[in-house]
């Protein structure tokens, strides 16, 4: 049985609450990450409009940021070399200019942001493969041009793998917006298409489509990745789609579900959006601590 | 002073987040639950959608069910027959069948179900009641089949009471869609008028109107439930309704008014929805914890 | 660097869920409070609708009111007293006779609520202001009569300083409704203009604009308030309004930015929307116990 082998770090977040943790608790928590086999850590975003997880002078030149009081990519990273962990580095994402016409100004800012990380940390240990923030549903053209381009430029500086992490258009966050599973098919087929060799591993978010339906998806998704090229990984959600506070600690039952369909289709590798607030014993959240009790006992980890 | 005496157990969920107890923990939360002198406990729902309870032969060929990892039904019994509990058996939700035309379904699903339960479990020292979950707030012609349907079924194969819990169209959650008093009273006494004989006990949600009304509903519904010749119970939600969060534990001094009231008013038993999330020295939010201590101060338990 | 030394009480509540709180967490919470500097508590309204703070005999006669079964006015002055703060006594909100032309009554309530405050409370050592609660972002002519008539009226019983606590009408709060800088600060002109020597200190709101447009809103707030005569405070909110959950406590990275920002701009003090809830190490909110201790290495209190 796949274990949860990777996690999300958020800590420049959209939509999930923070939890001030200073560097003993991050420490603490890189422990309990260990304690069940997480050997991947990937930073969602390194920036964020005008969020910056170090002092970077590329983001501050170009669309300005808020004081950066802690360095929290060399944080990372060090907590992530003590653990013996592959750390991966989110790009920046504007919150704007890729959904506008503009996305050539989205990838400008991120090749120079990706090269002043790469000569901050380029060297540093733990450093082992890039992700691209910008998520999409379906096939957008602008977006193809910025994982094109950022991908021909990083490969320049570095041979790492490259992630993406997708969401499925599914009646979940969609409702009647939703996307037929065929649909959704020829959707990645035109993506894949186009990225064949430029992006390593795509890890589709699998709360997006009901339980039920989840096992076609992820033999869908496995059988598209494997026929271009890509490693299949999957996002399992460890925060709860289906309550109105948004979003507490899944239902066990479904995360253990979630979990044996992902094993179930032949993916190579769960990592979860994550760890740290929704699965973790040190969480915010209490019914966290208890799913990562469960979560143990079930694989007598 | 009547003291609350019986909760419902939520643990198959339409919106409140799961705790992902396991085994002991529900354990230790069954204590604290005997510690106030609760003797009764009341599963929401034994099965709702694709989710299930107990591993049902007739739900997985009706309606097909996601793995059933933990007998929660077994352990409830368990629990409840530990710590001298009655224990009522909640029905099963289509979620769709009986909003629609084919409320027909329902019931045989549910005739079928509960034939199931009640041969692996209806000889469980703590099996002591039905709760009919499909809730209303007004006269509703297809859910009358229901329960005339369904109740005619089970007195046919034990004699133990049937509880339903319908809500108040108050103005709390329906705004300008809410009925007055007066109609109330006469939807109320239409539906007994029909279900009178069939049904035992009526126990009305509390929170769906505002404080200050409280006490002319409890006293119209306890007299309707008297002519009727039903018990009248009060389901004392120990949640708030008027917060934007969905749903935190109640104001300790909401719920003792209501308690109070419920008292003056002459309701015969006193339950609420629900202990382990909202009243639990247990529970996943810290403010229940203090409500069980407020609570257990105010009646010196 | 200006530290936060006052915080609003908010146990009469519009928005934020009870934490369920006895004497015994409240004299906690004051410890806690006192320990980081707290010198100024502001009880952000003594009655709301039906719920009152005291046994009111003035709102049970005008509004009628439910049980009031603790003297939470006694108790935080008997806190306050015990740990040497100063307390604002915060005026009764109808909640709904200031937003129409009922205005009148909302005035003549709250001179007779003050009254028997006044004469119950009066002589208590740690009384030292009125809180006027009844916030706008905007002028409104219906106010300015509450803030003039209740300010004259107040002014015969003693001398304490009035404090309003507005907010901004900001593009957080209000989208695409919001106003420009230049427009708030023509609207905040015509308040000052009219409240001048009748209110004495004003303690704006600090989170209805984007982090990045602070420091020009604490800056012209600064300077209004000089013009006019007032001692500008801010508050400095501790919730996060950036979240899908109303409200969780803010990263702790905004909470500092905010308050560099107005100890920069020349704020005569920093309070708190609020600590026990958002700040504090004995908050239902875990996350506030971070935000404590992050605030407390920060400041190296």
């Amino acid at each position: 049985m796949l274990h949860i082998t990777g996690t999300f770090i958020d800590e420049i977040t959209h939509d999930i609450p923070a939890q001030n943790w200073g560097a003993k608790e991050w420490a603490r928590d890189f422990d309990a990450m260990q304690a069940i086999g997480i050997d991947t850590v990937i930073l969602i975003r390194a920036g964020y409009k005008h969020q910056a997880t170090f002092a970077s002078e590329v983001l501050s030149d170009r669309v300005g940021i808020l004081p950066v009081y802690t360095d929290l990519v060399d944080l990372f990273l060090t907590e992530a070399e003590r653990c013996n962990m592959r750390f991966f580095f989110g790009t920046y994402d504007s919150g704007h200019y890729w959904h506008s016409g503009q996305y050539r100004e989205e990838i400008e800012i991120n090749k120079a942001f990706c090269d002043e990380f790469y000569e901050r940390y380029g060297d540093r240990k733990a450093f082992g493969g890039w992700y691209f923030c910008h998520e999409i549903n379906t096939y957008d053209n602008n977006v193809m041009h910025v994982y094109e381009d950022l991908s021909r430029h990083l490969c320049g500086l570095c041979d790492v793998p490259i992630l993406i992490s997708p969401y499925i258009k599914g009646i979940k966050q969609f409702g009647t917006e939703a996307i037929s599973l065929e649909r959704h098919i020829q959707e990645w087929e035109s993506v894949f298409a186009r990225i064949e060799g430029l992006v390593d591993i795509v890890a589709f978010q699998d709360g997006n489509v009901p339980l039920a339906e989840l096992p076609h998806y992820l033999e869908a998704n496995c059988n598209l990745a494997r026929r271009y090229g890509l490693q299949s990984w999957s996002n399992v959600e460890s925060f709860d789609r289906d309550m109105p506070i948004k979003f507490p600690p899944i239902d066990f039952r479904k995360l253990r579900y979630k979990l044996e369909q992902g094993d179930r289709a032949g993916i190579n590798k769960l990592v979860t959006f994550e760890f740290s607030h929704f699965l973790s014993p040190n969480s915010a959240y209490p019914a966290a601590h208890q799913l990562y009790q469960r979560y143990r006992e079930w694989l007598q980890l």
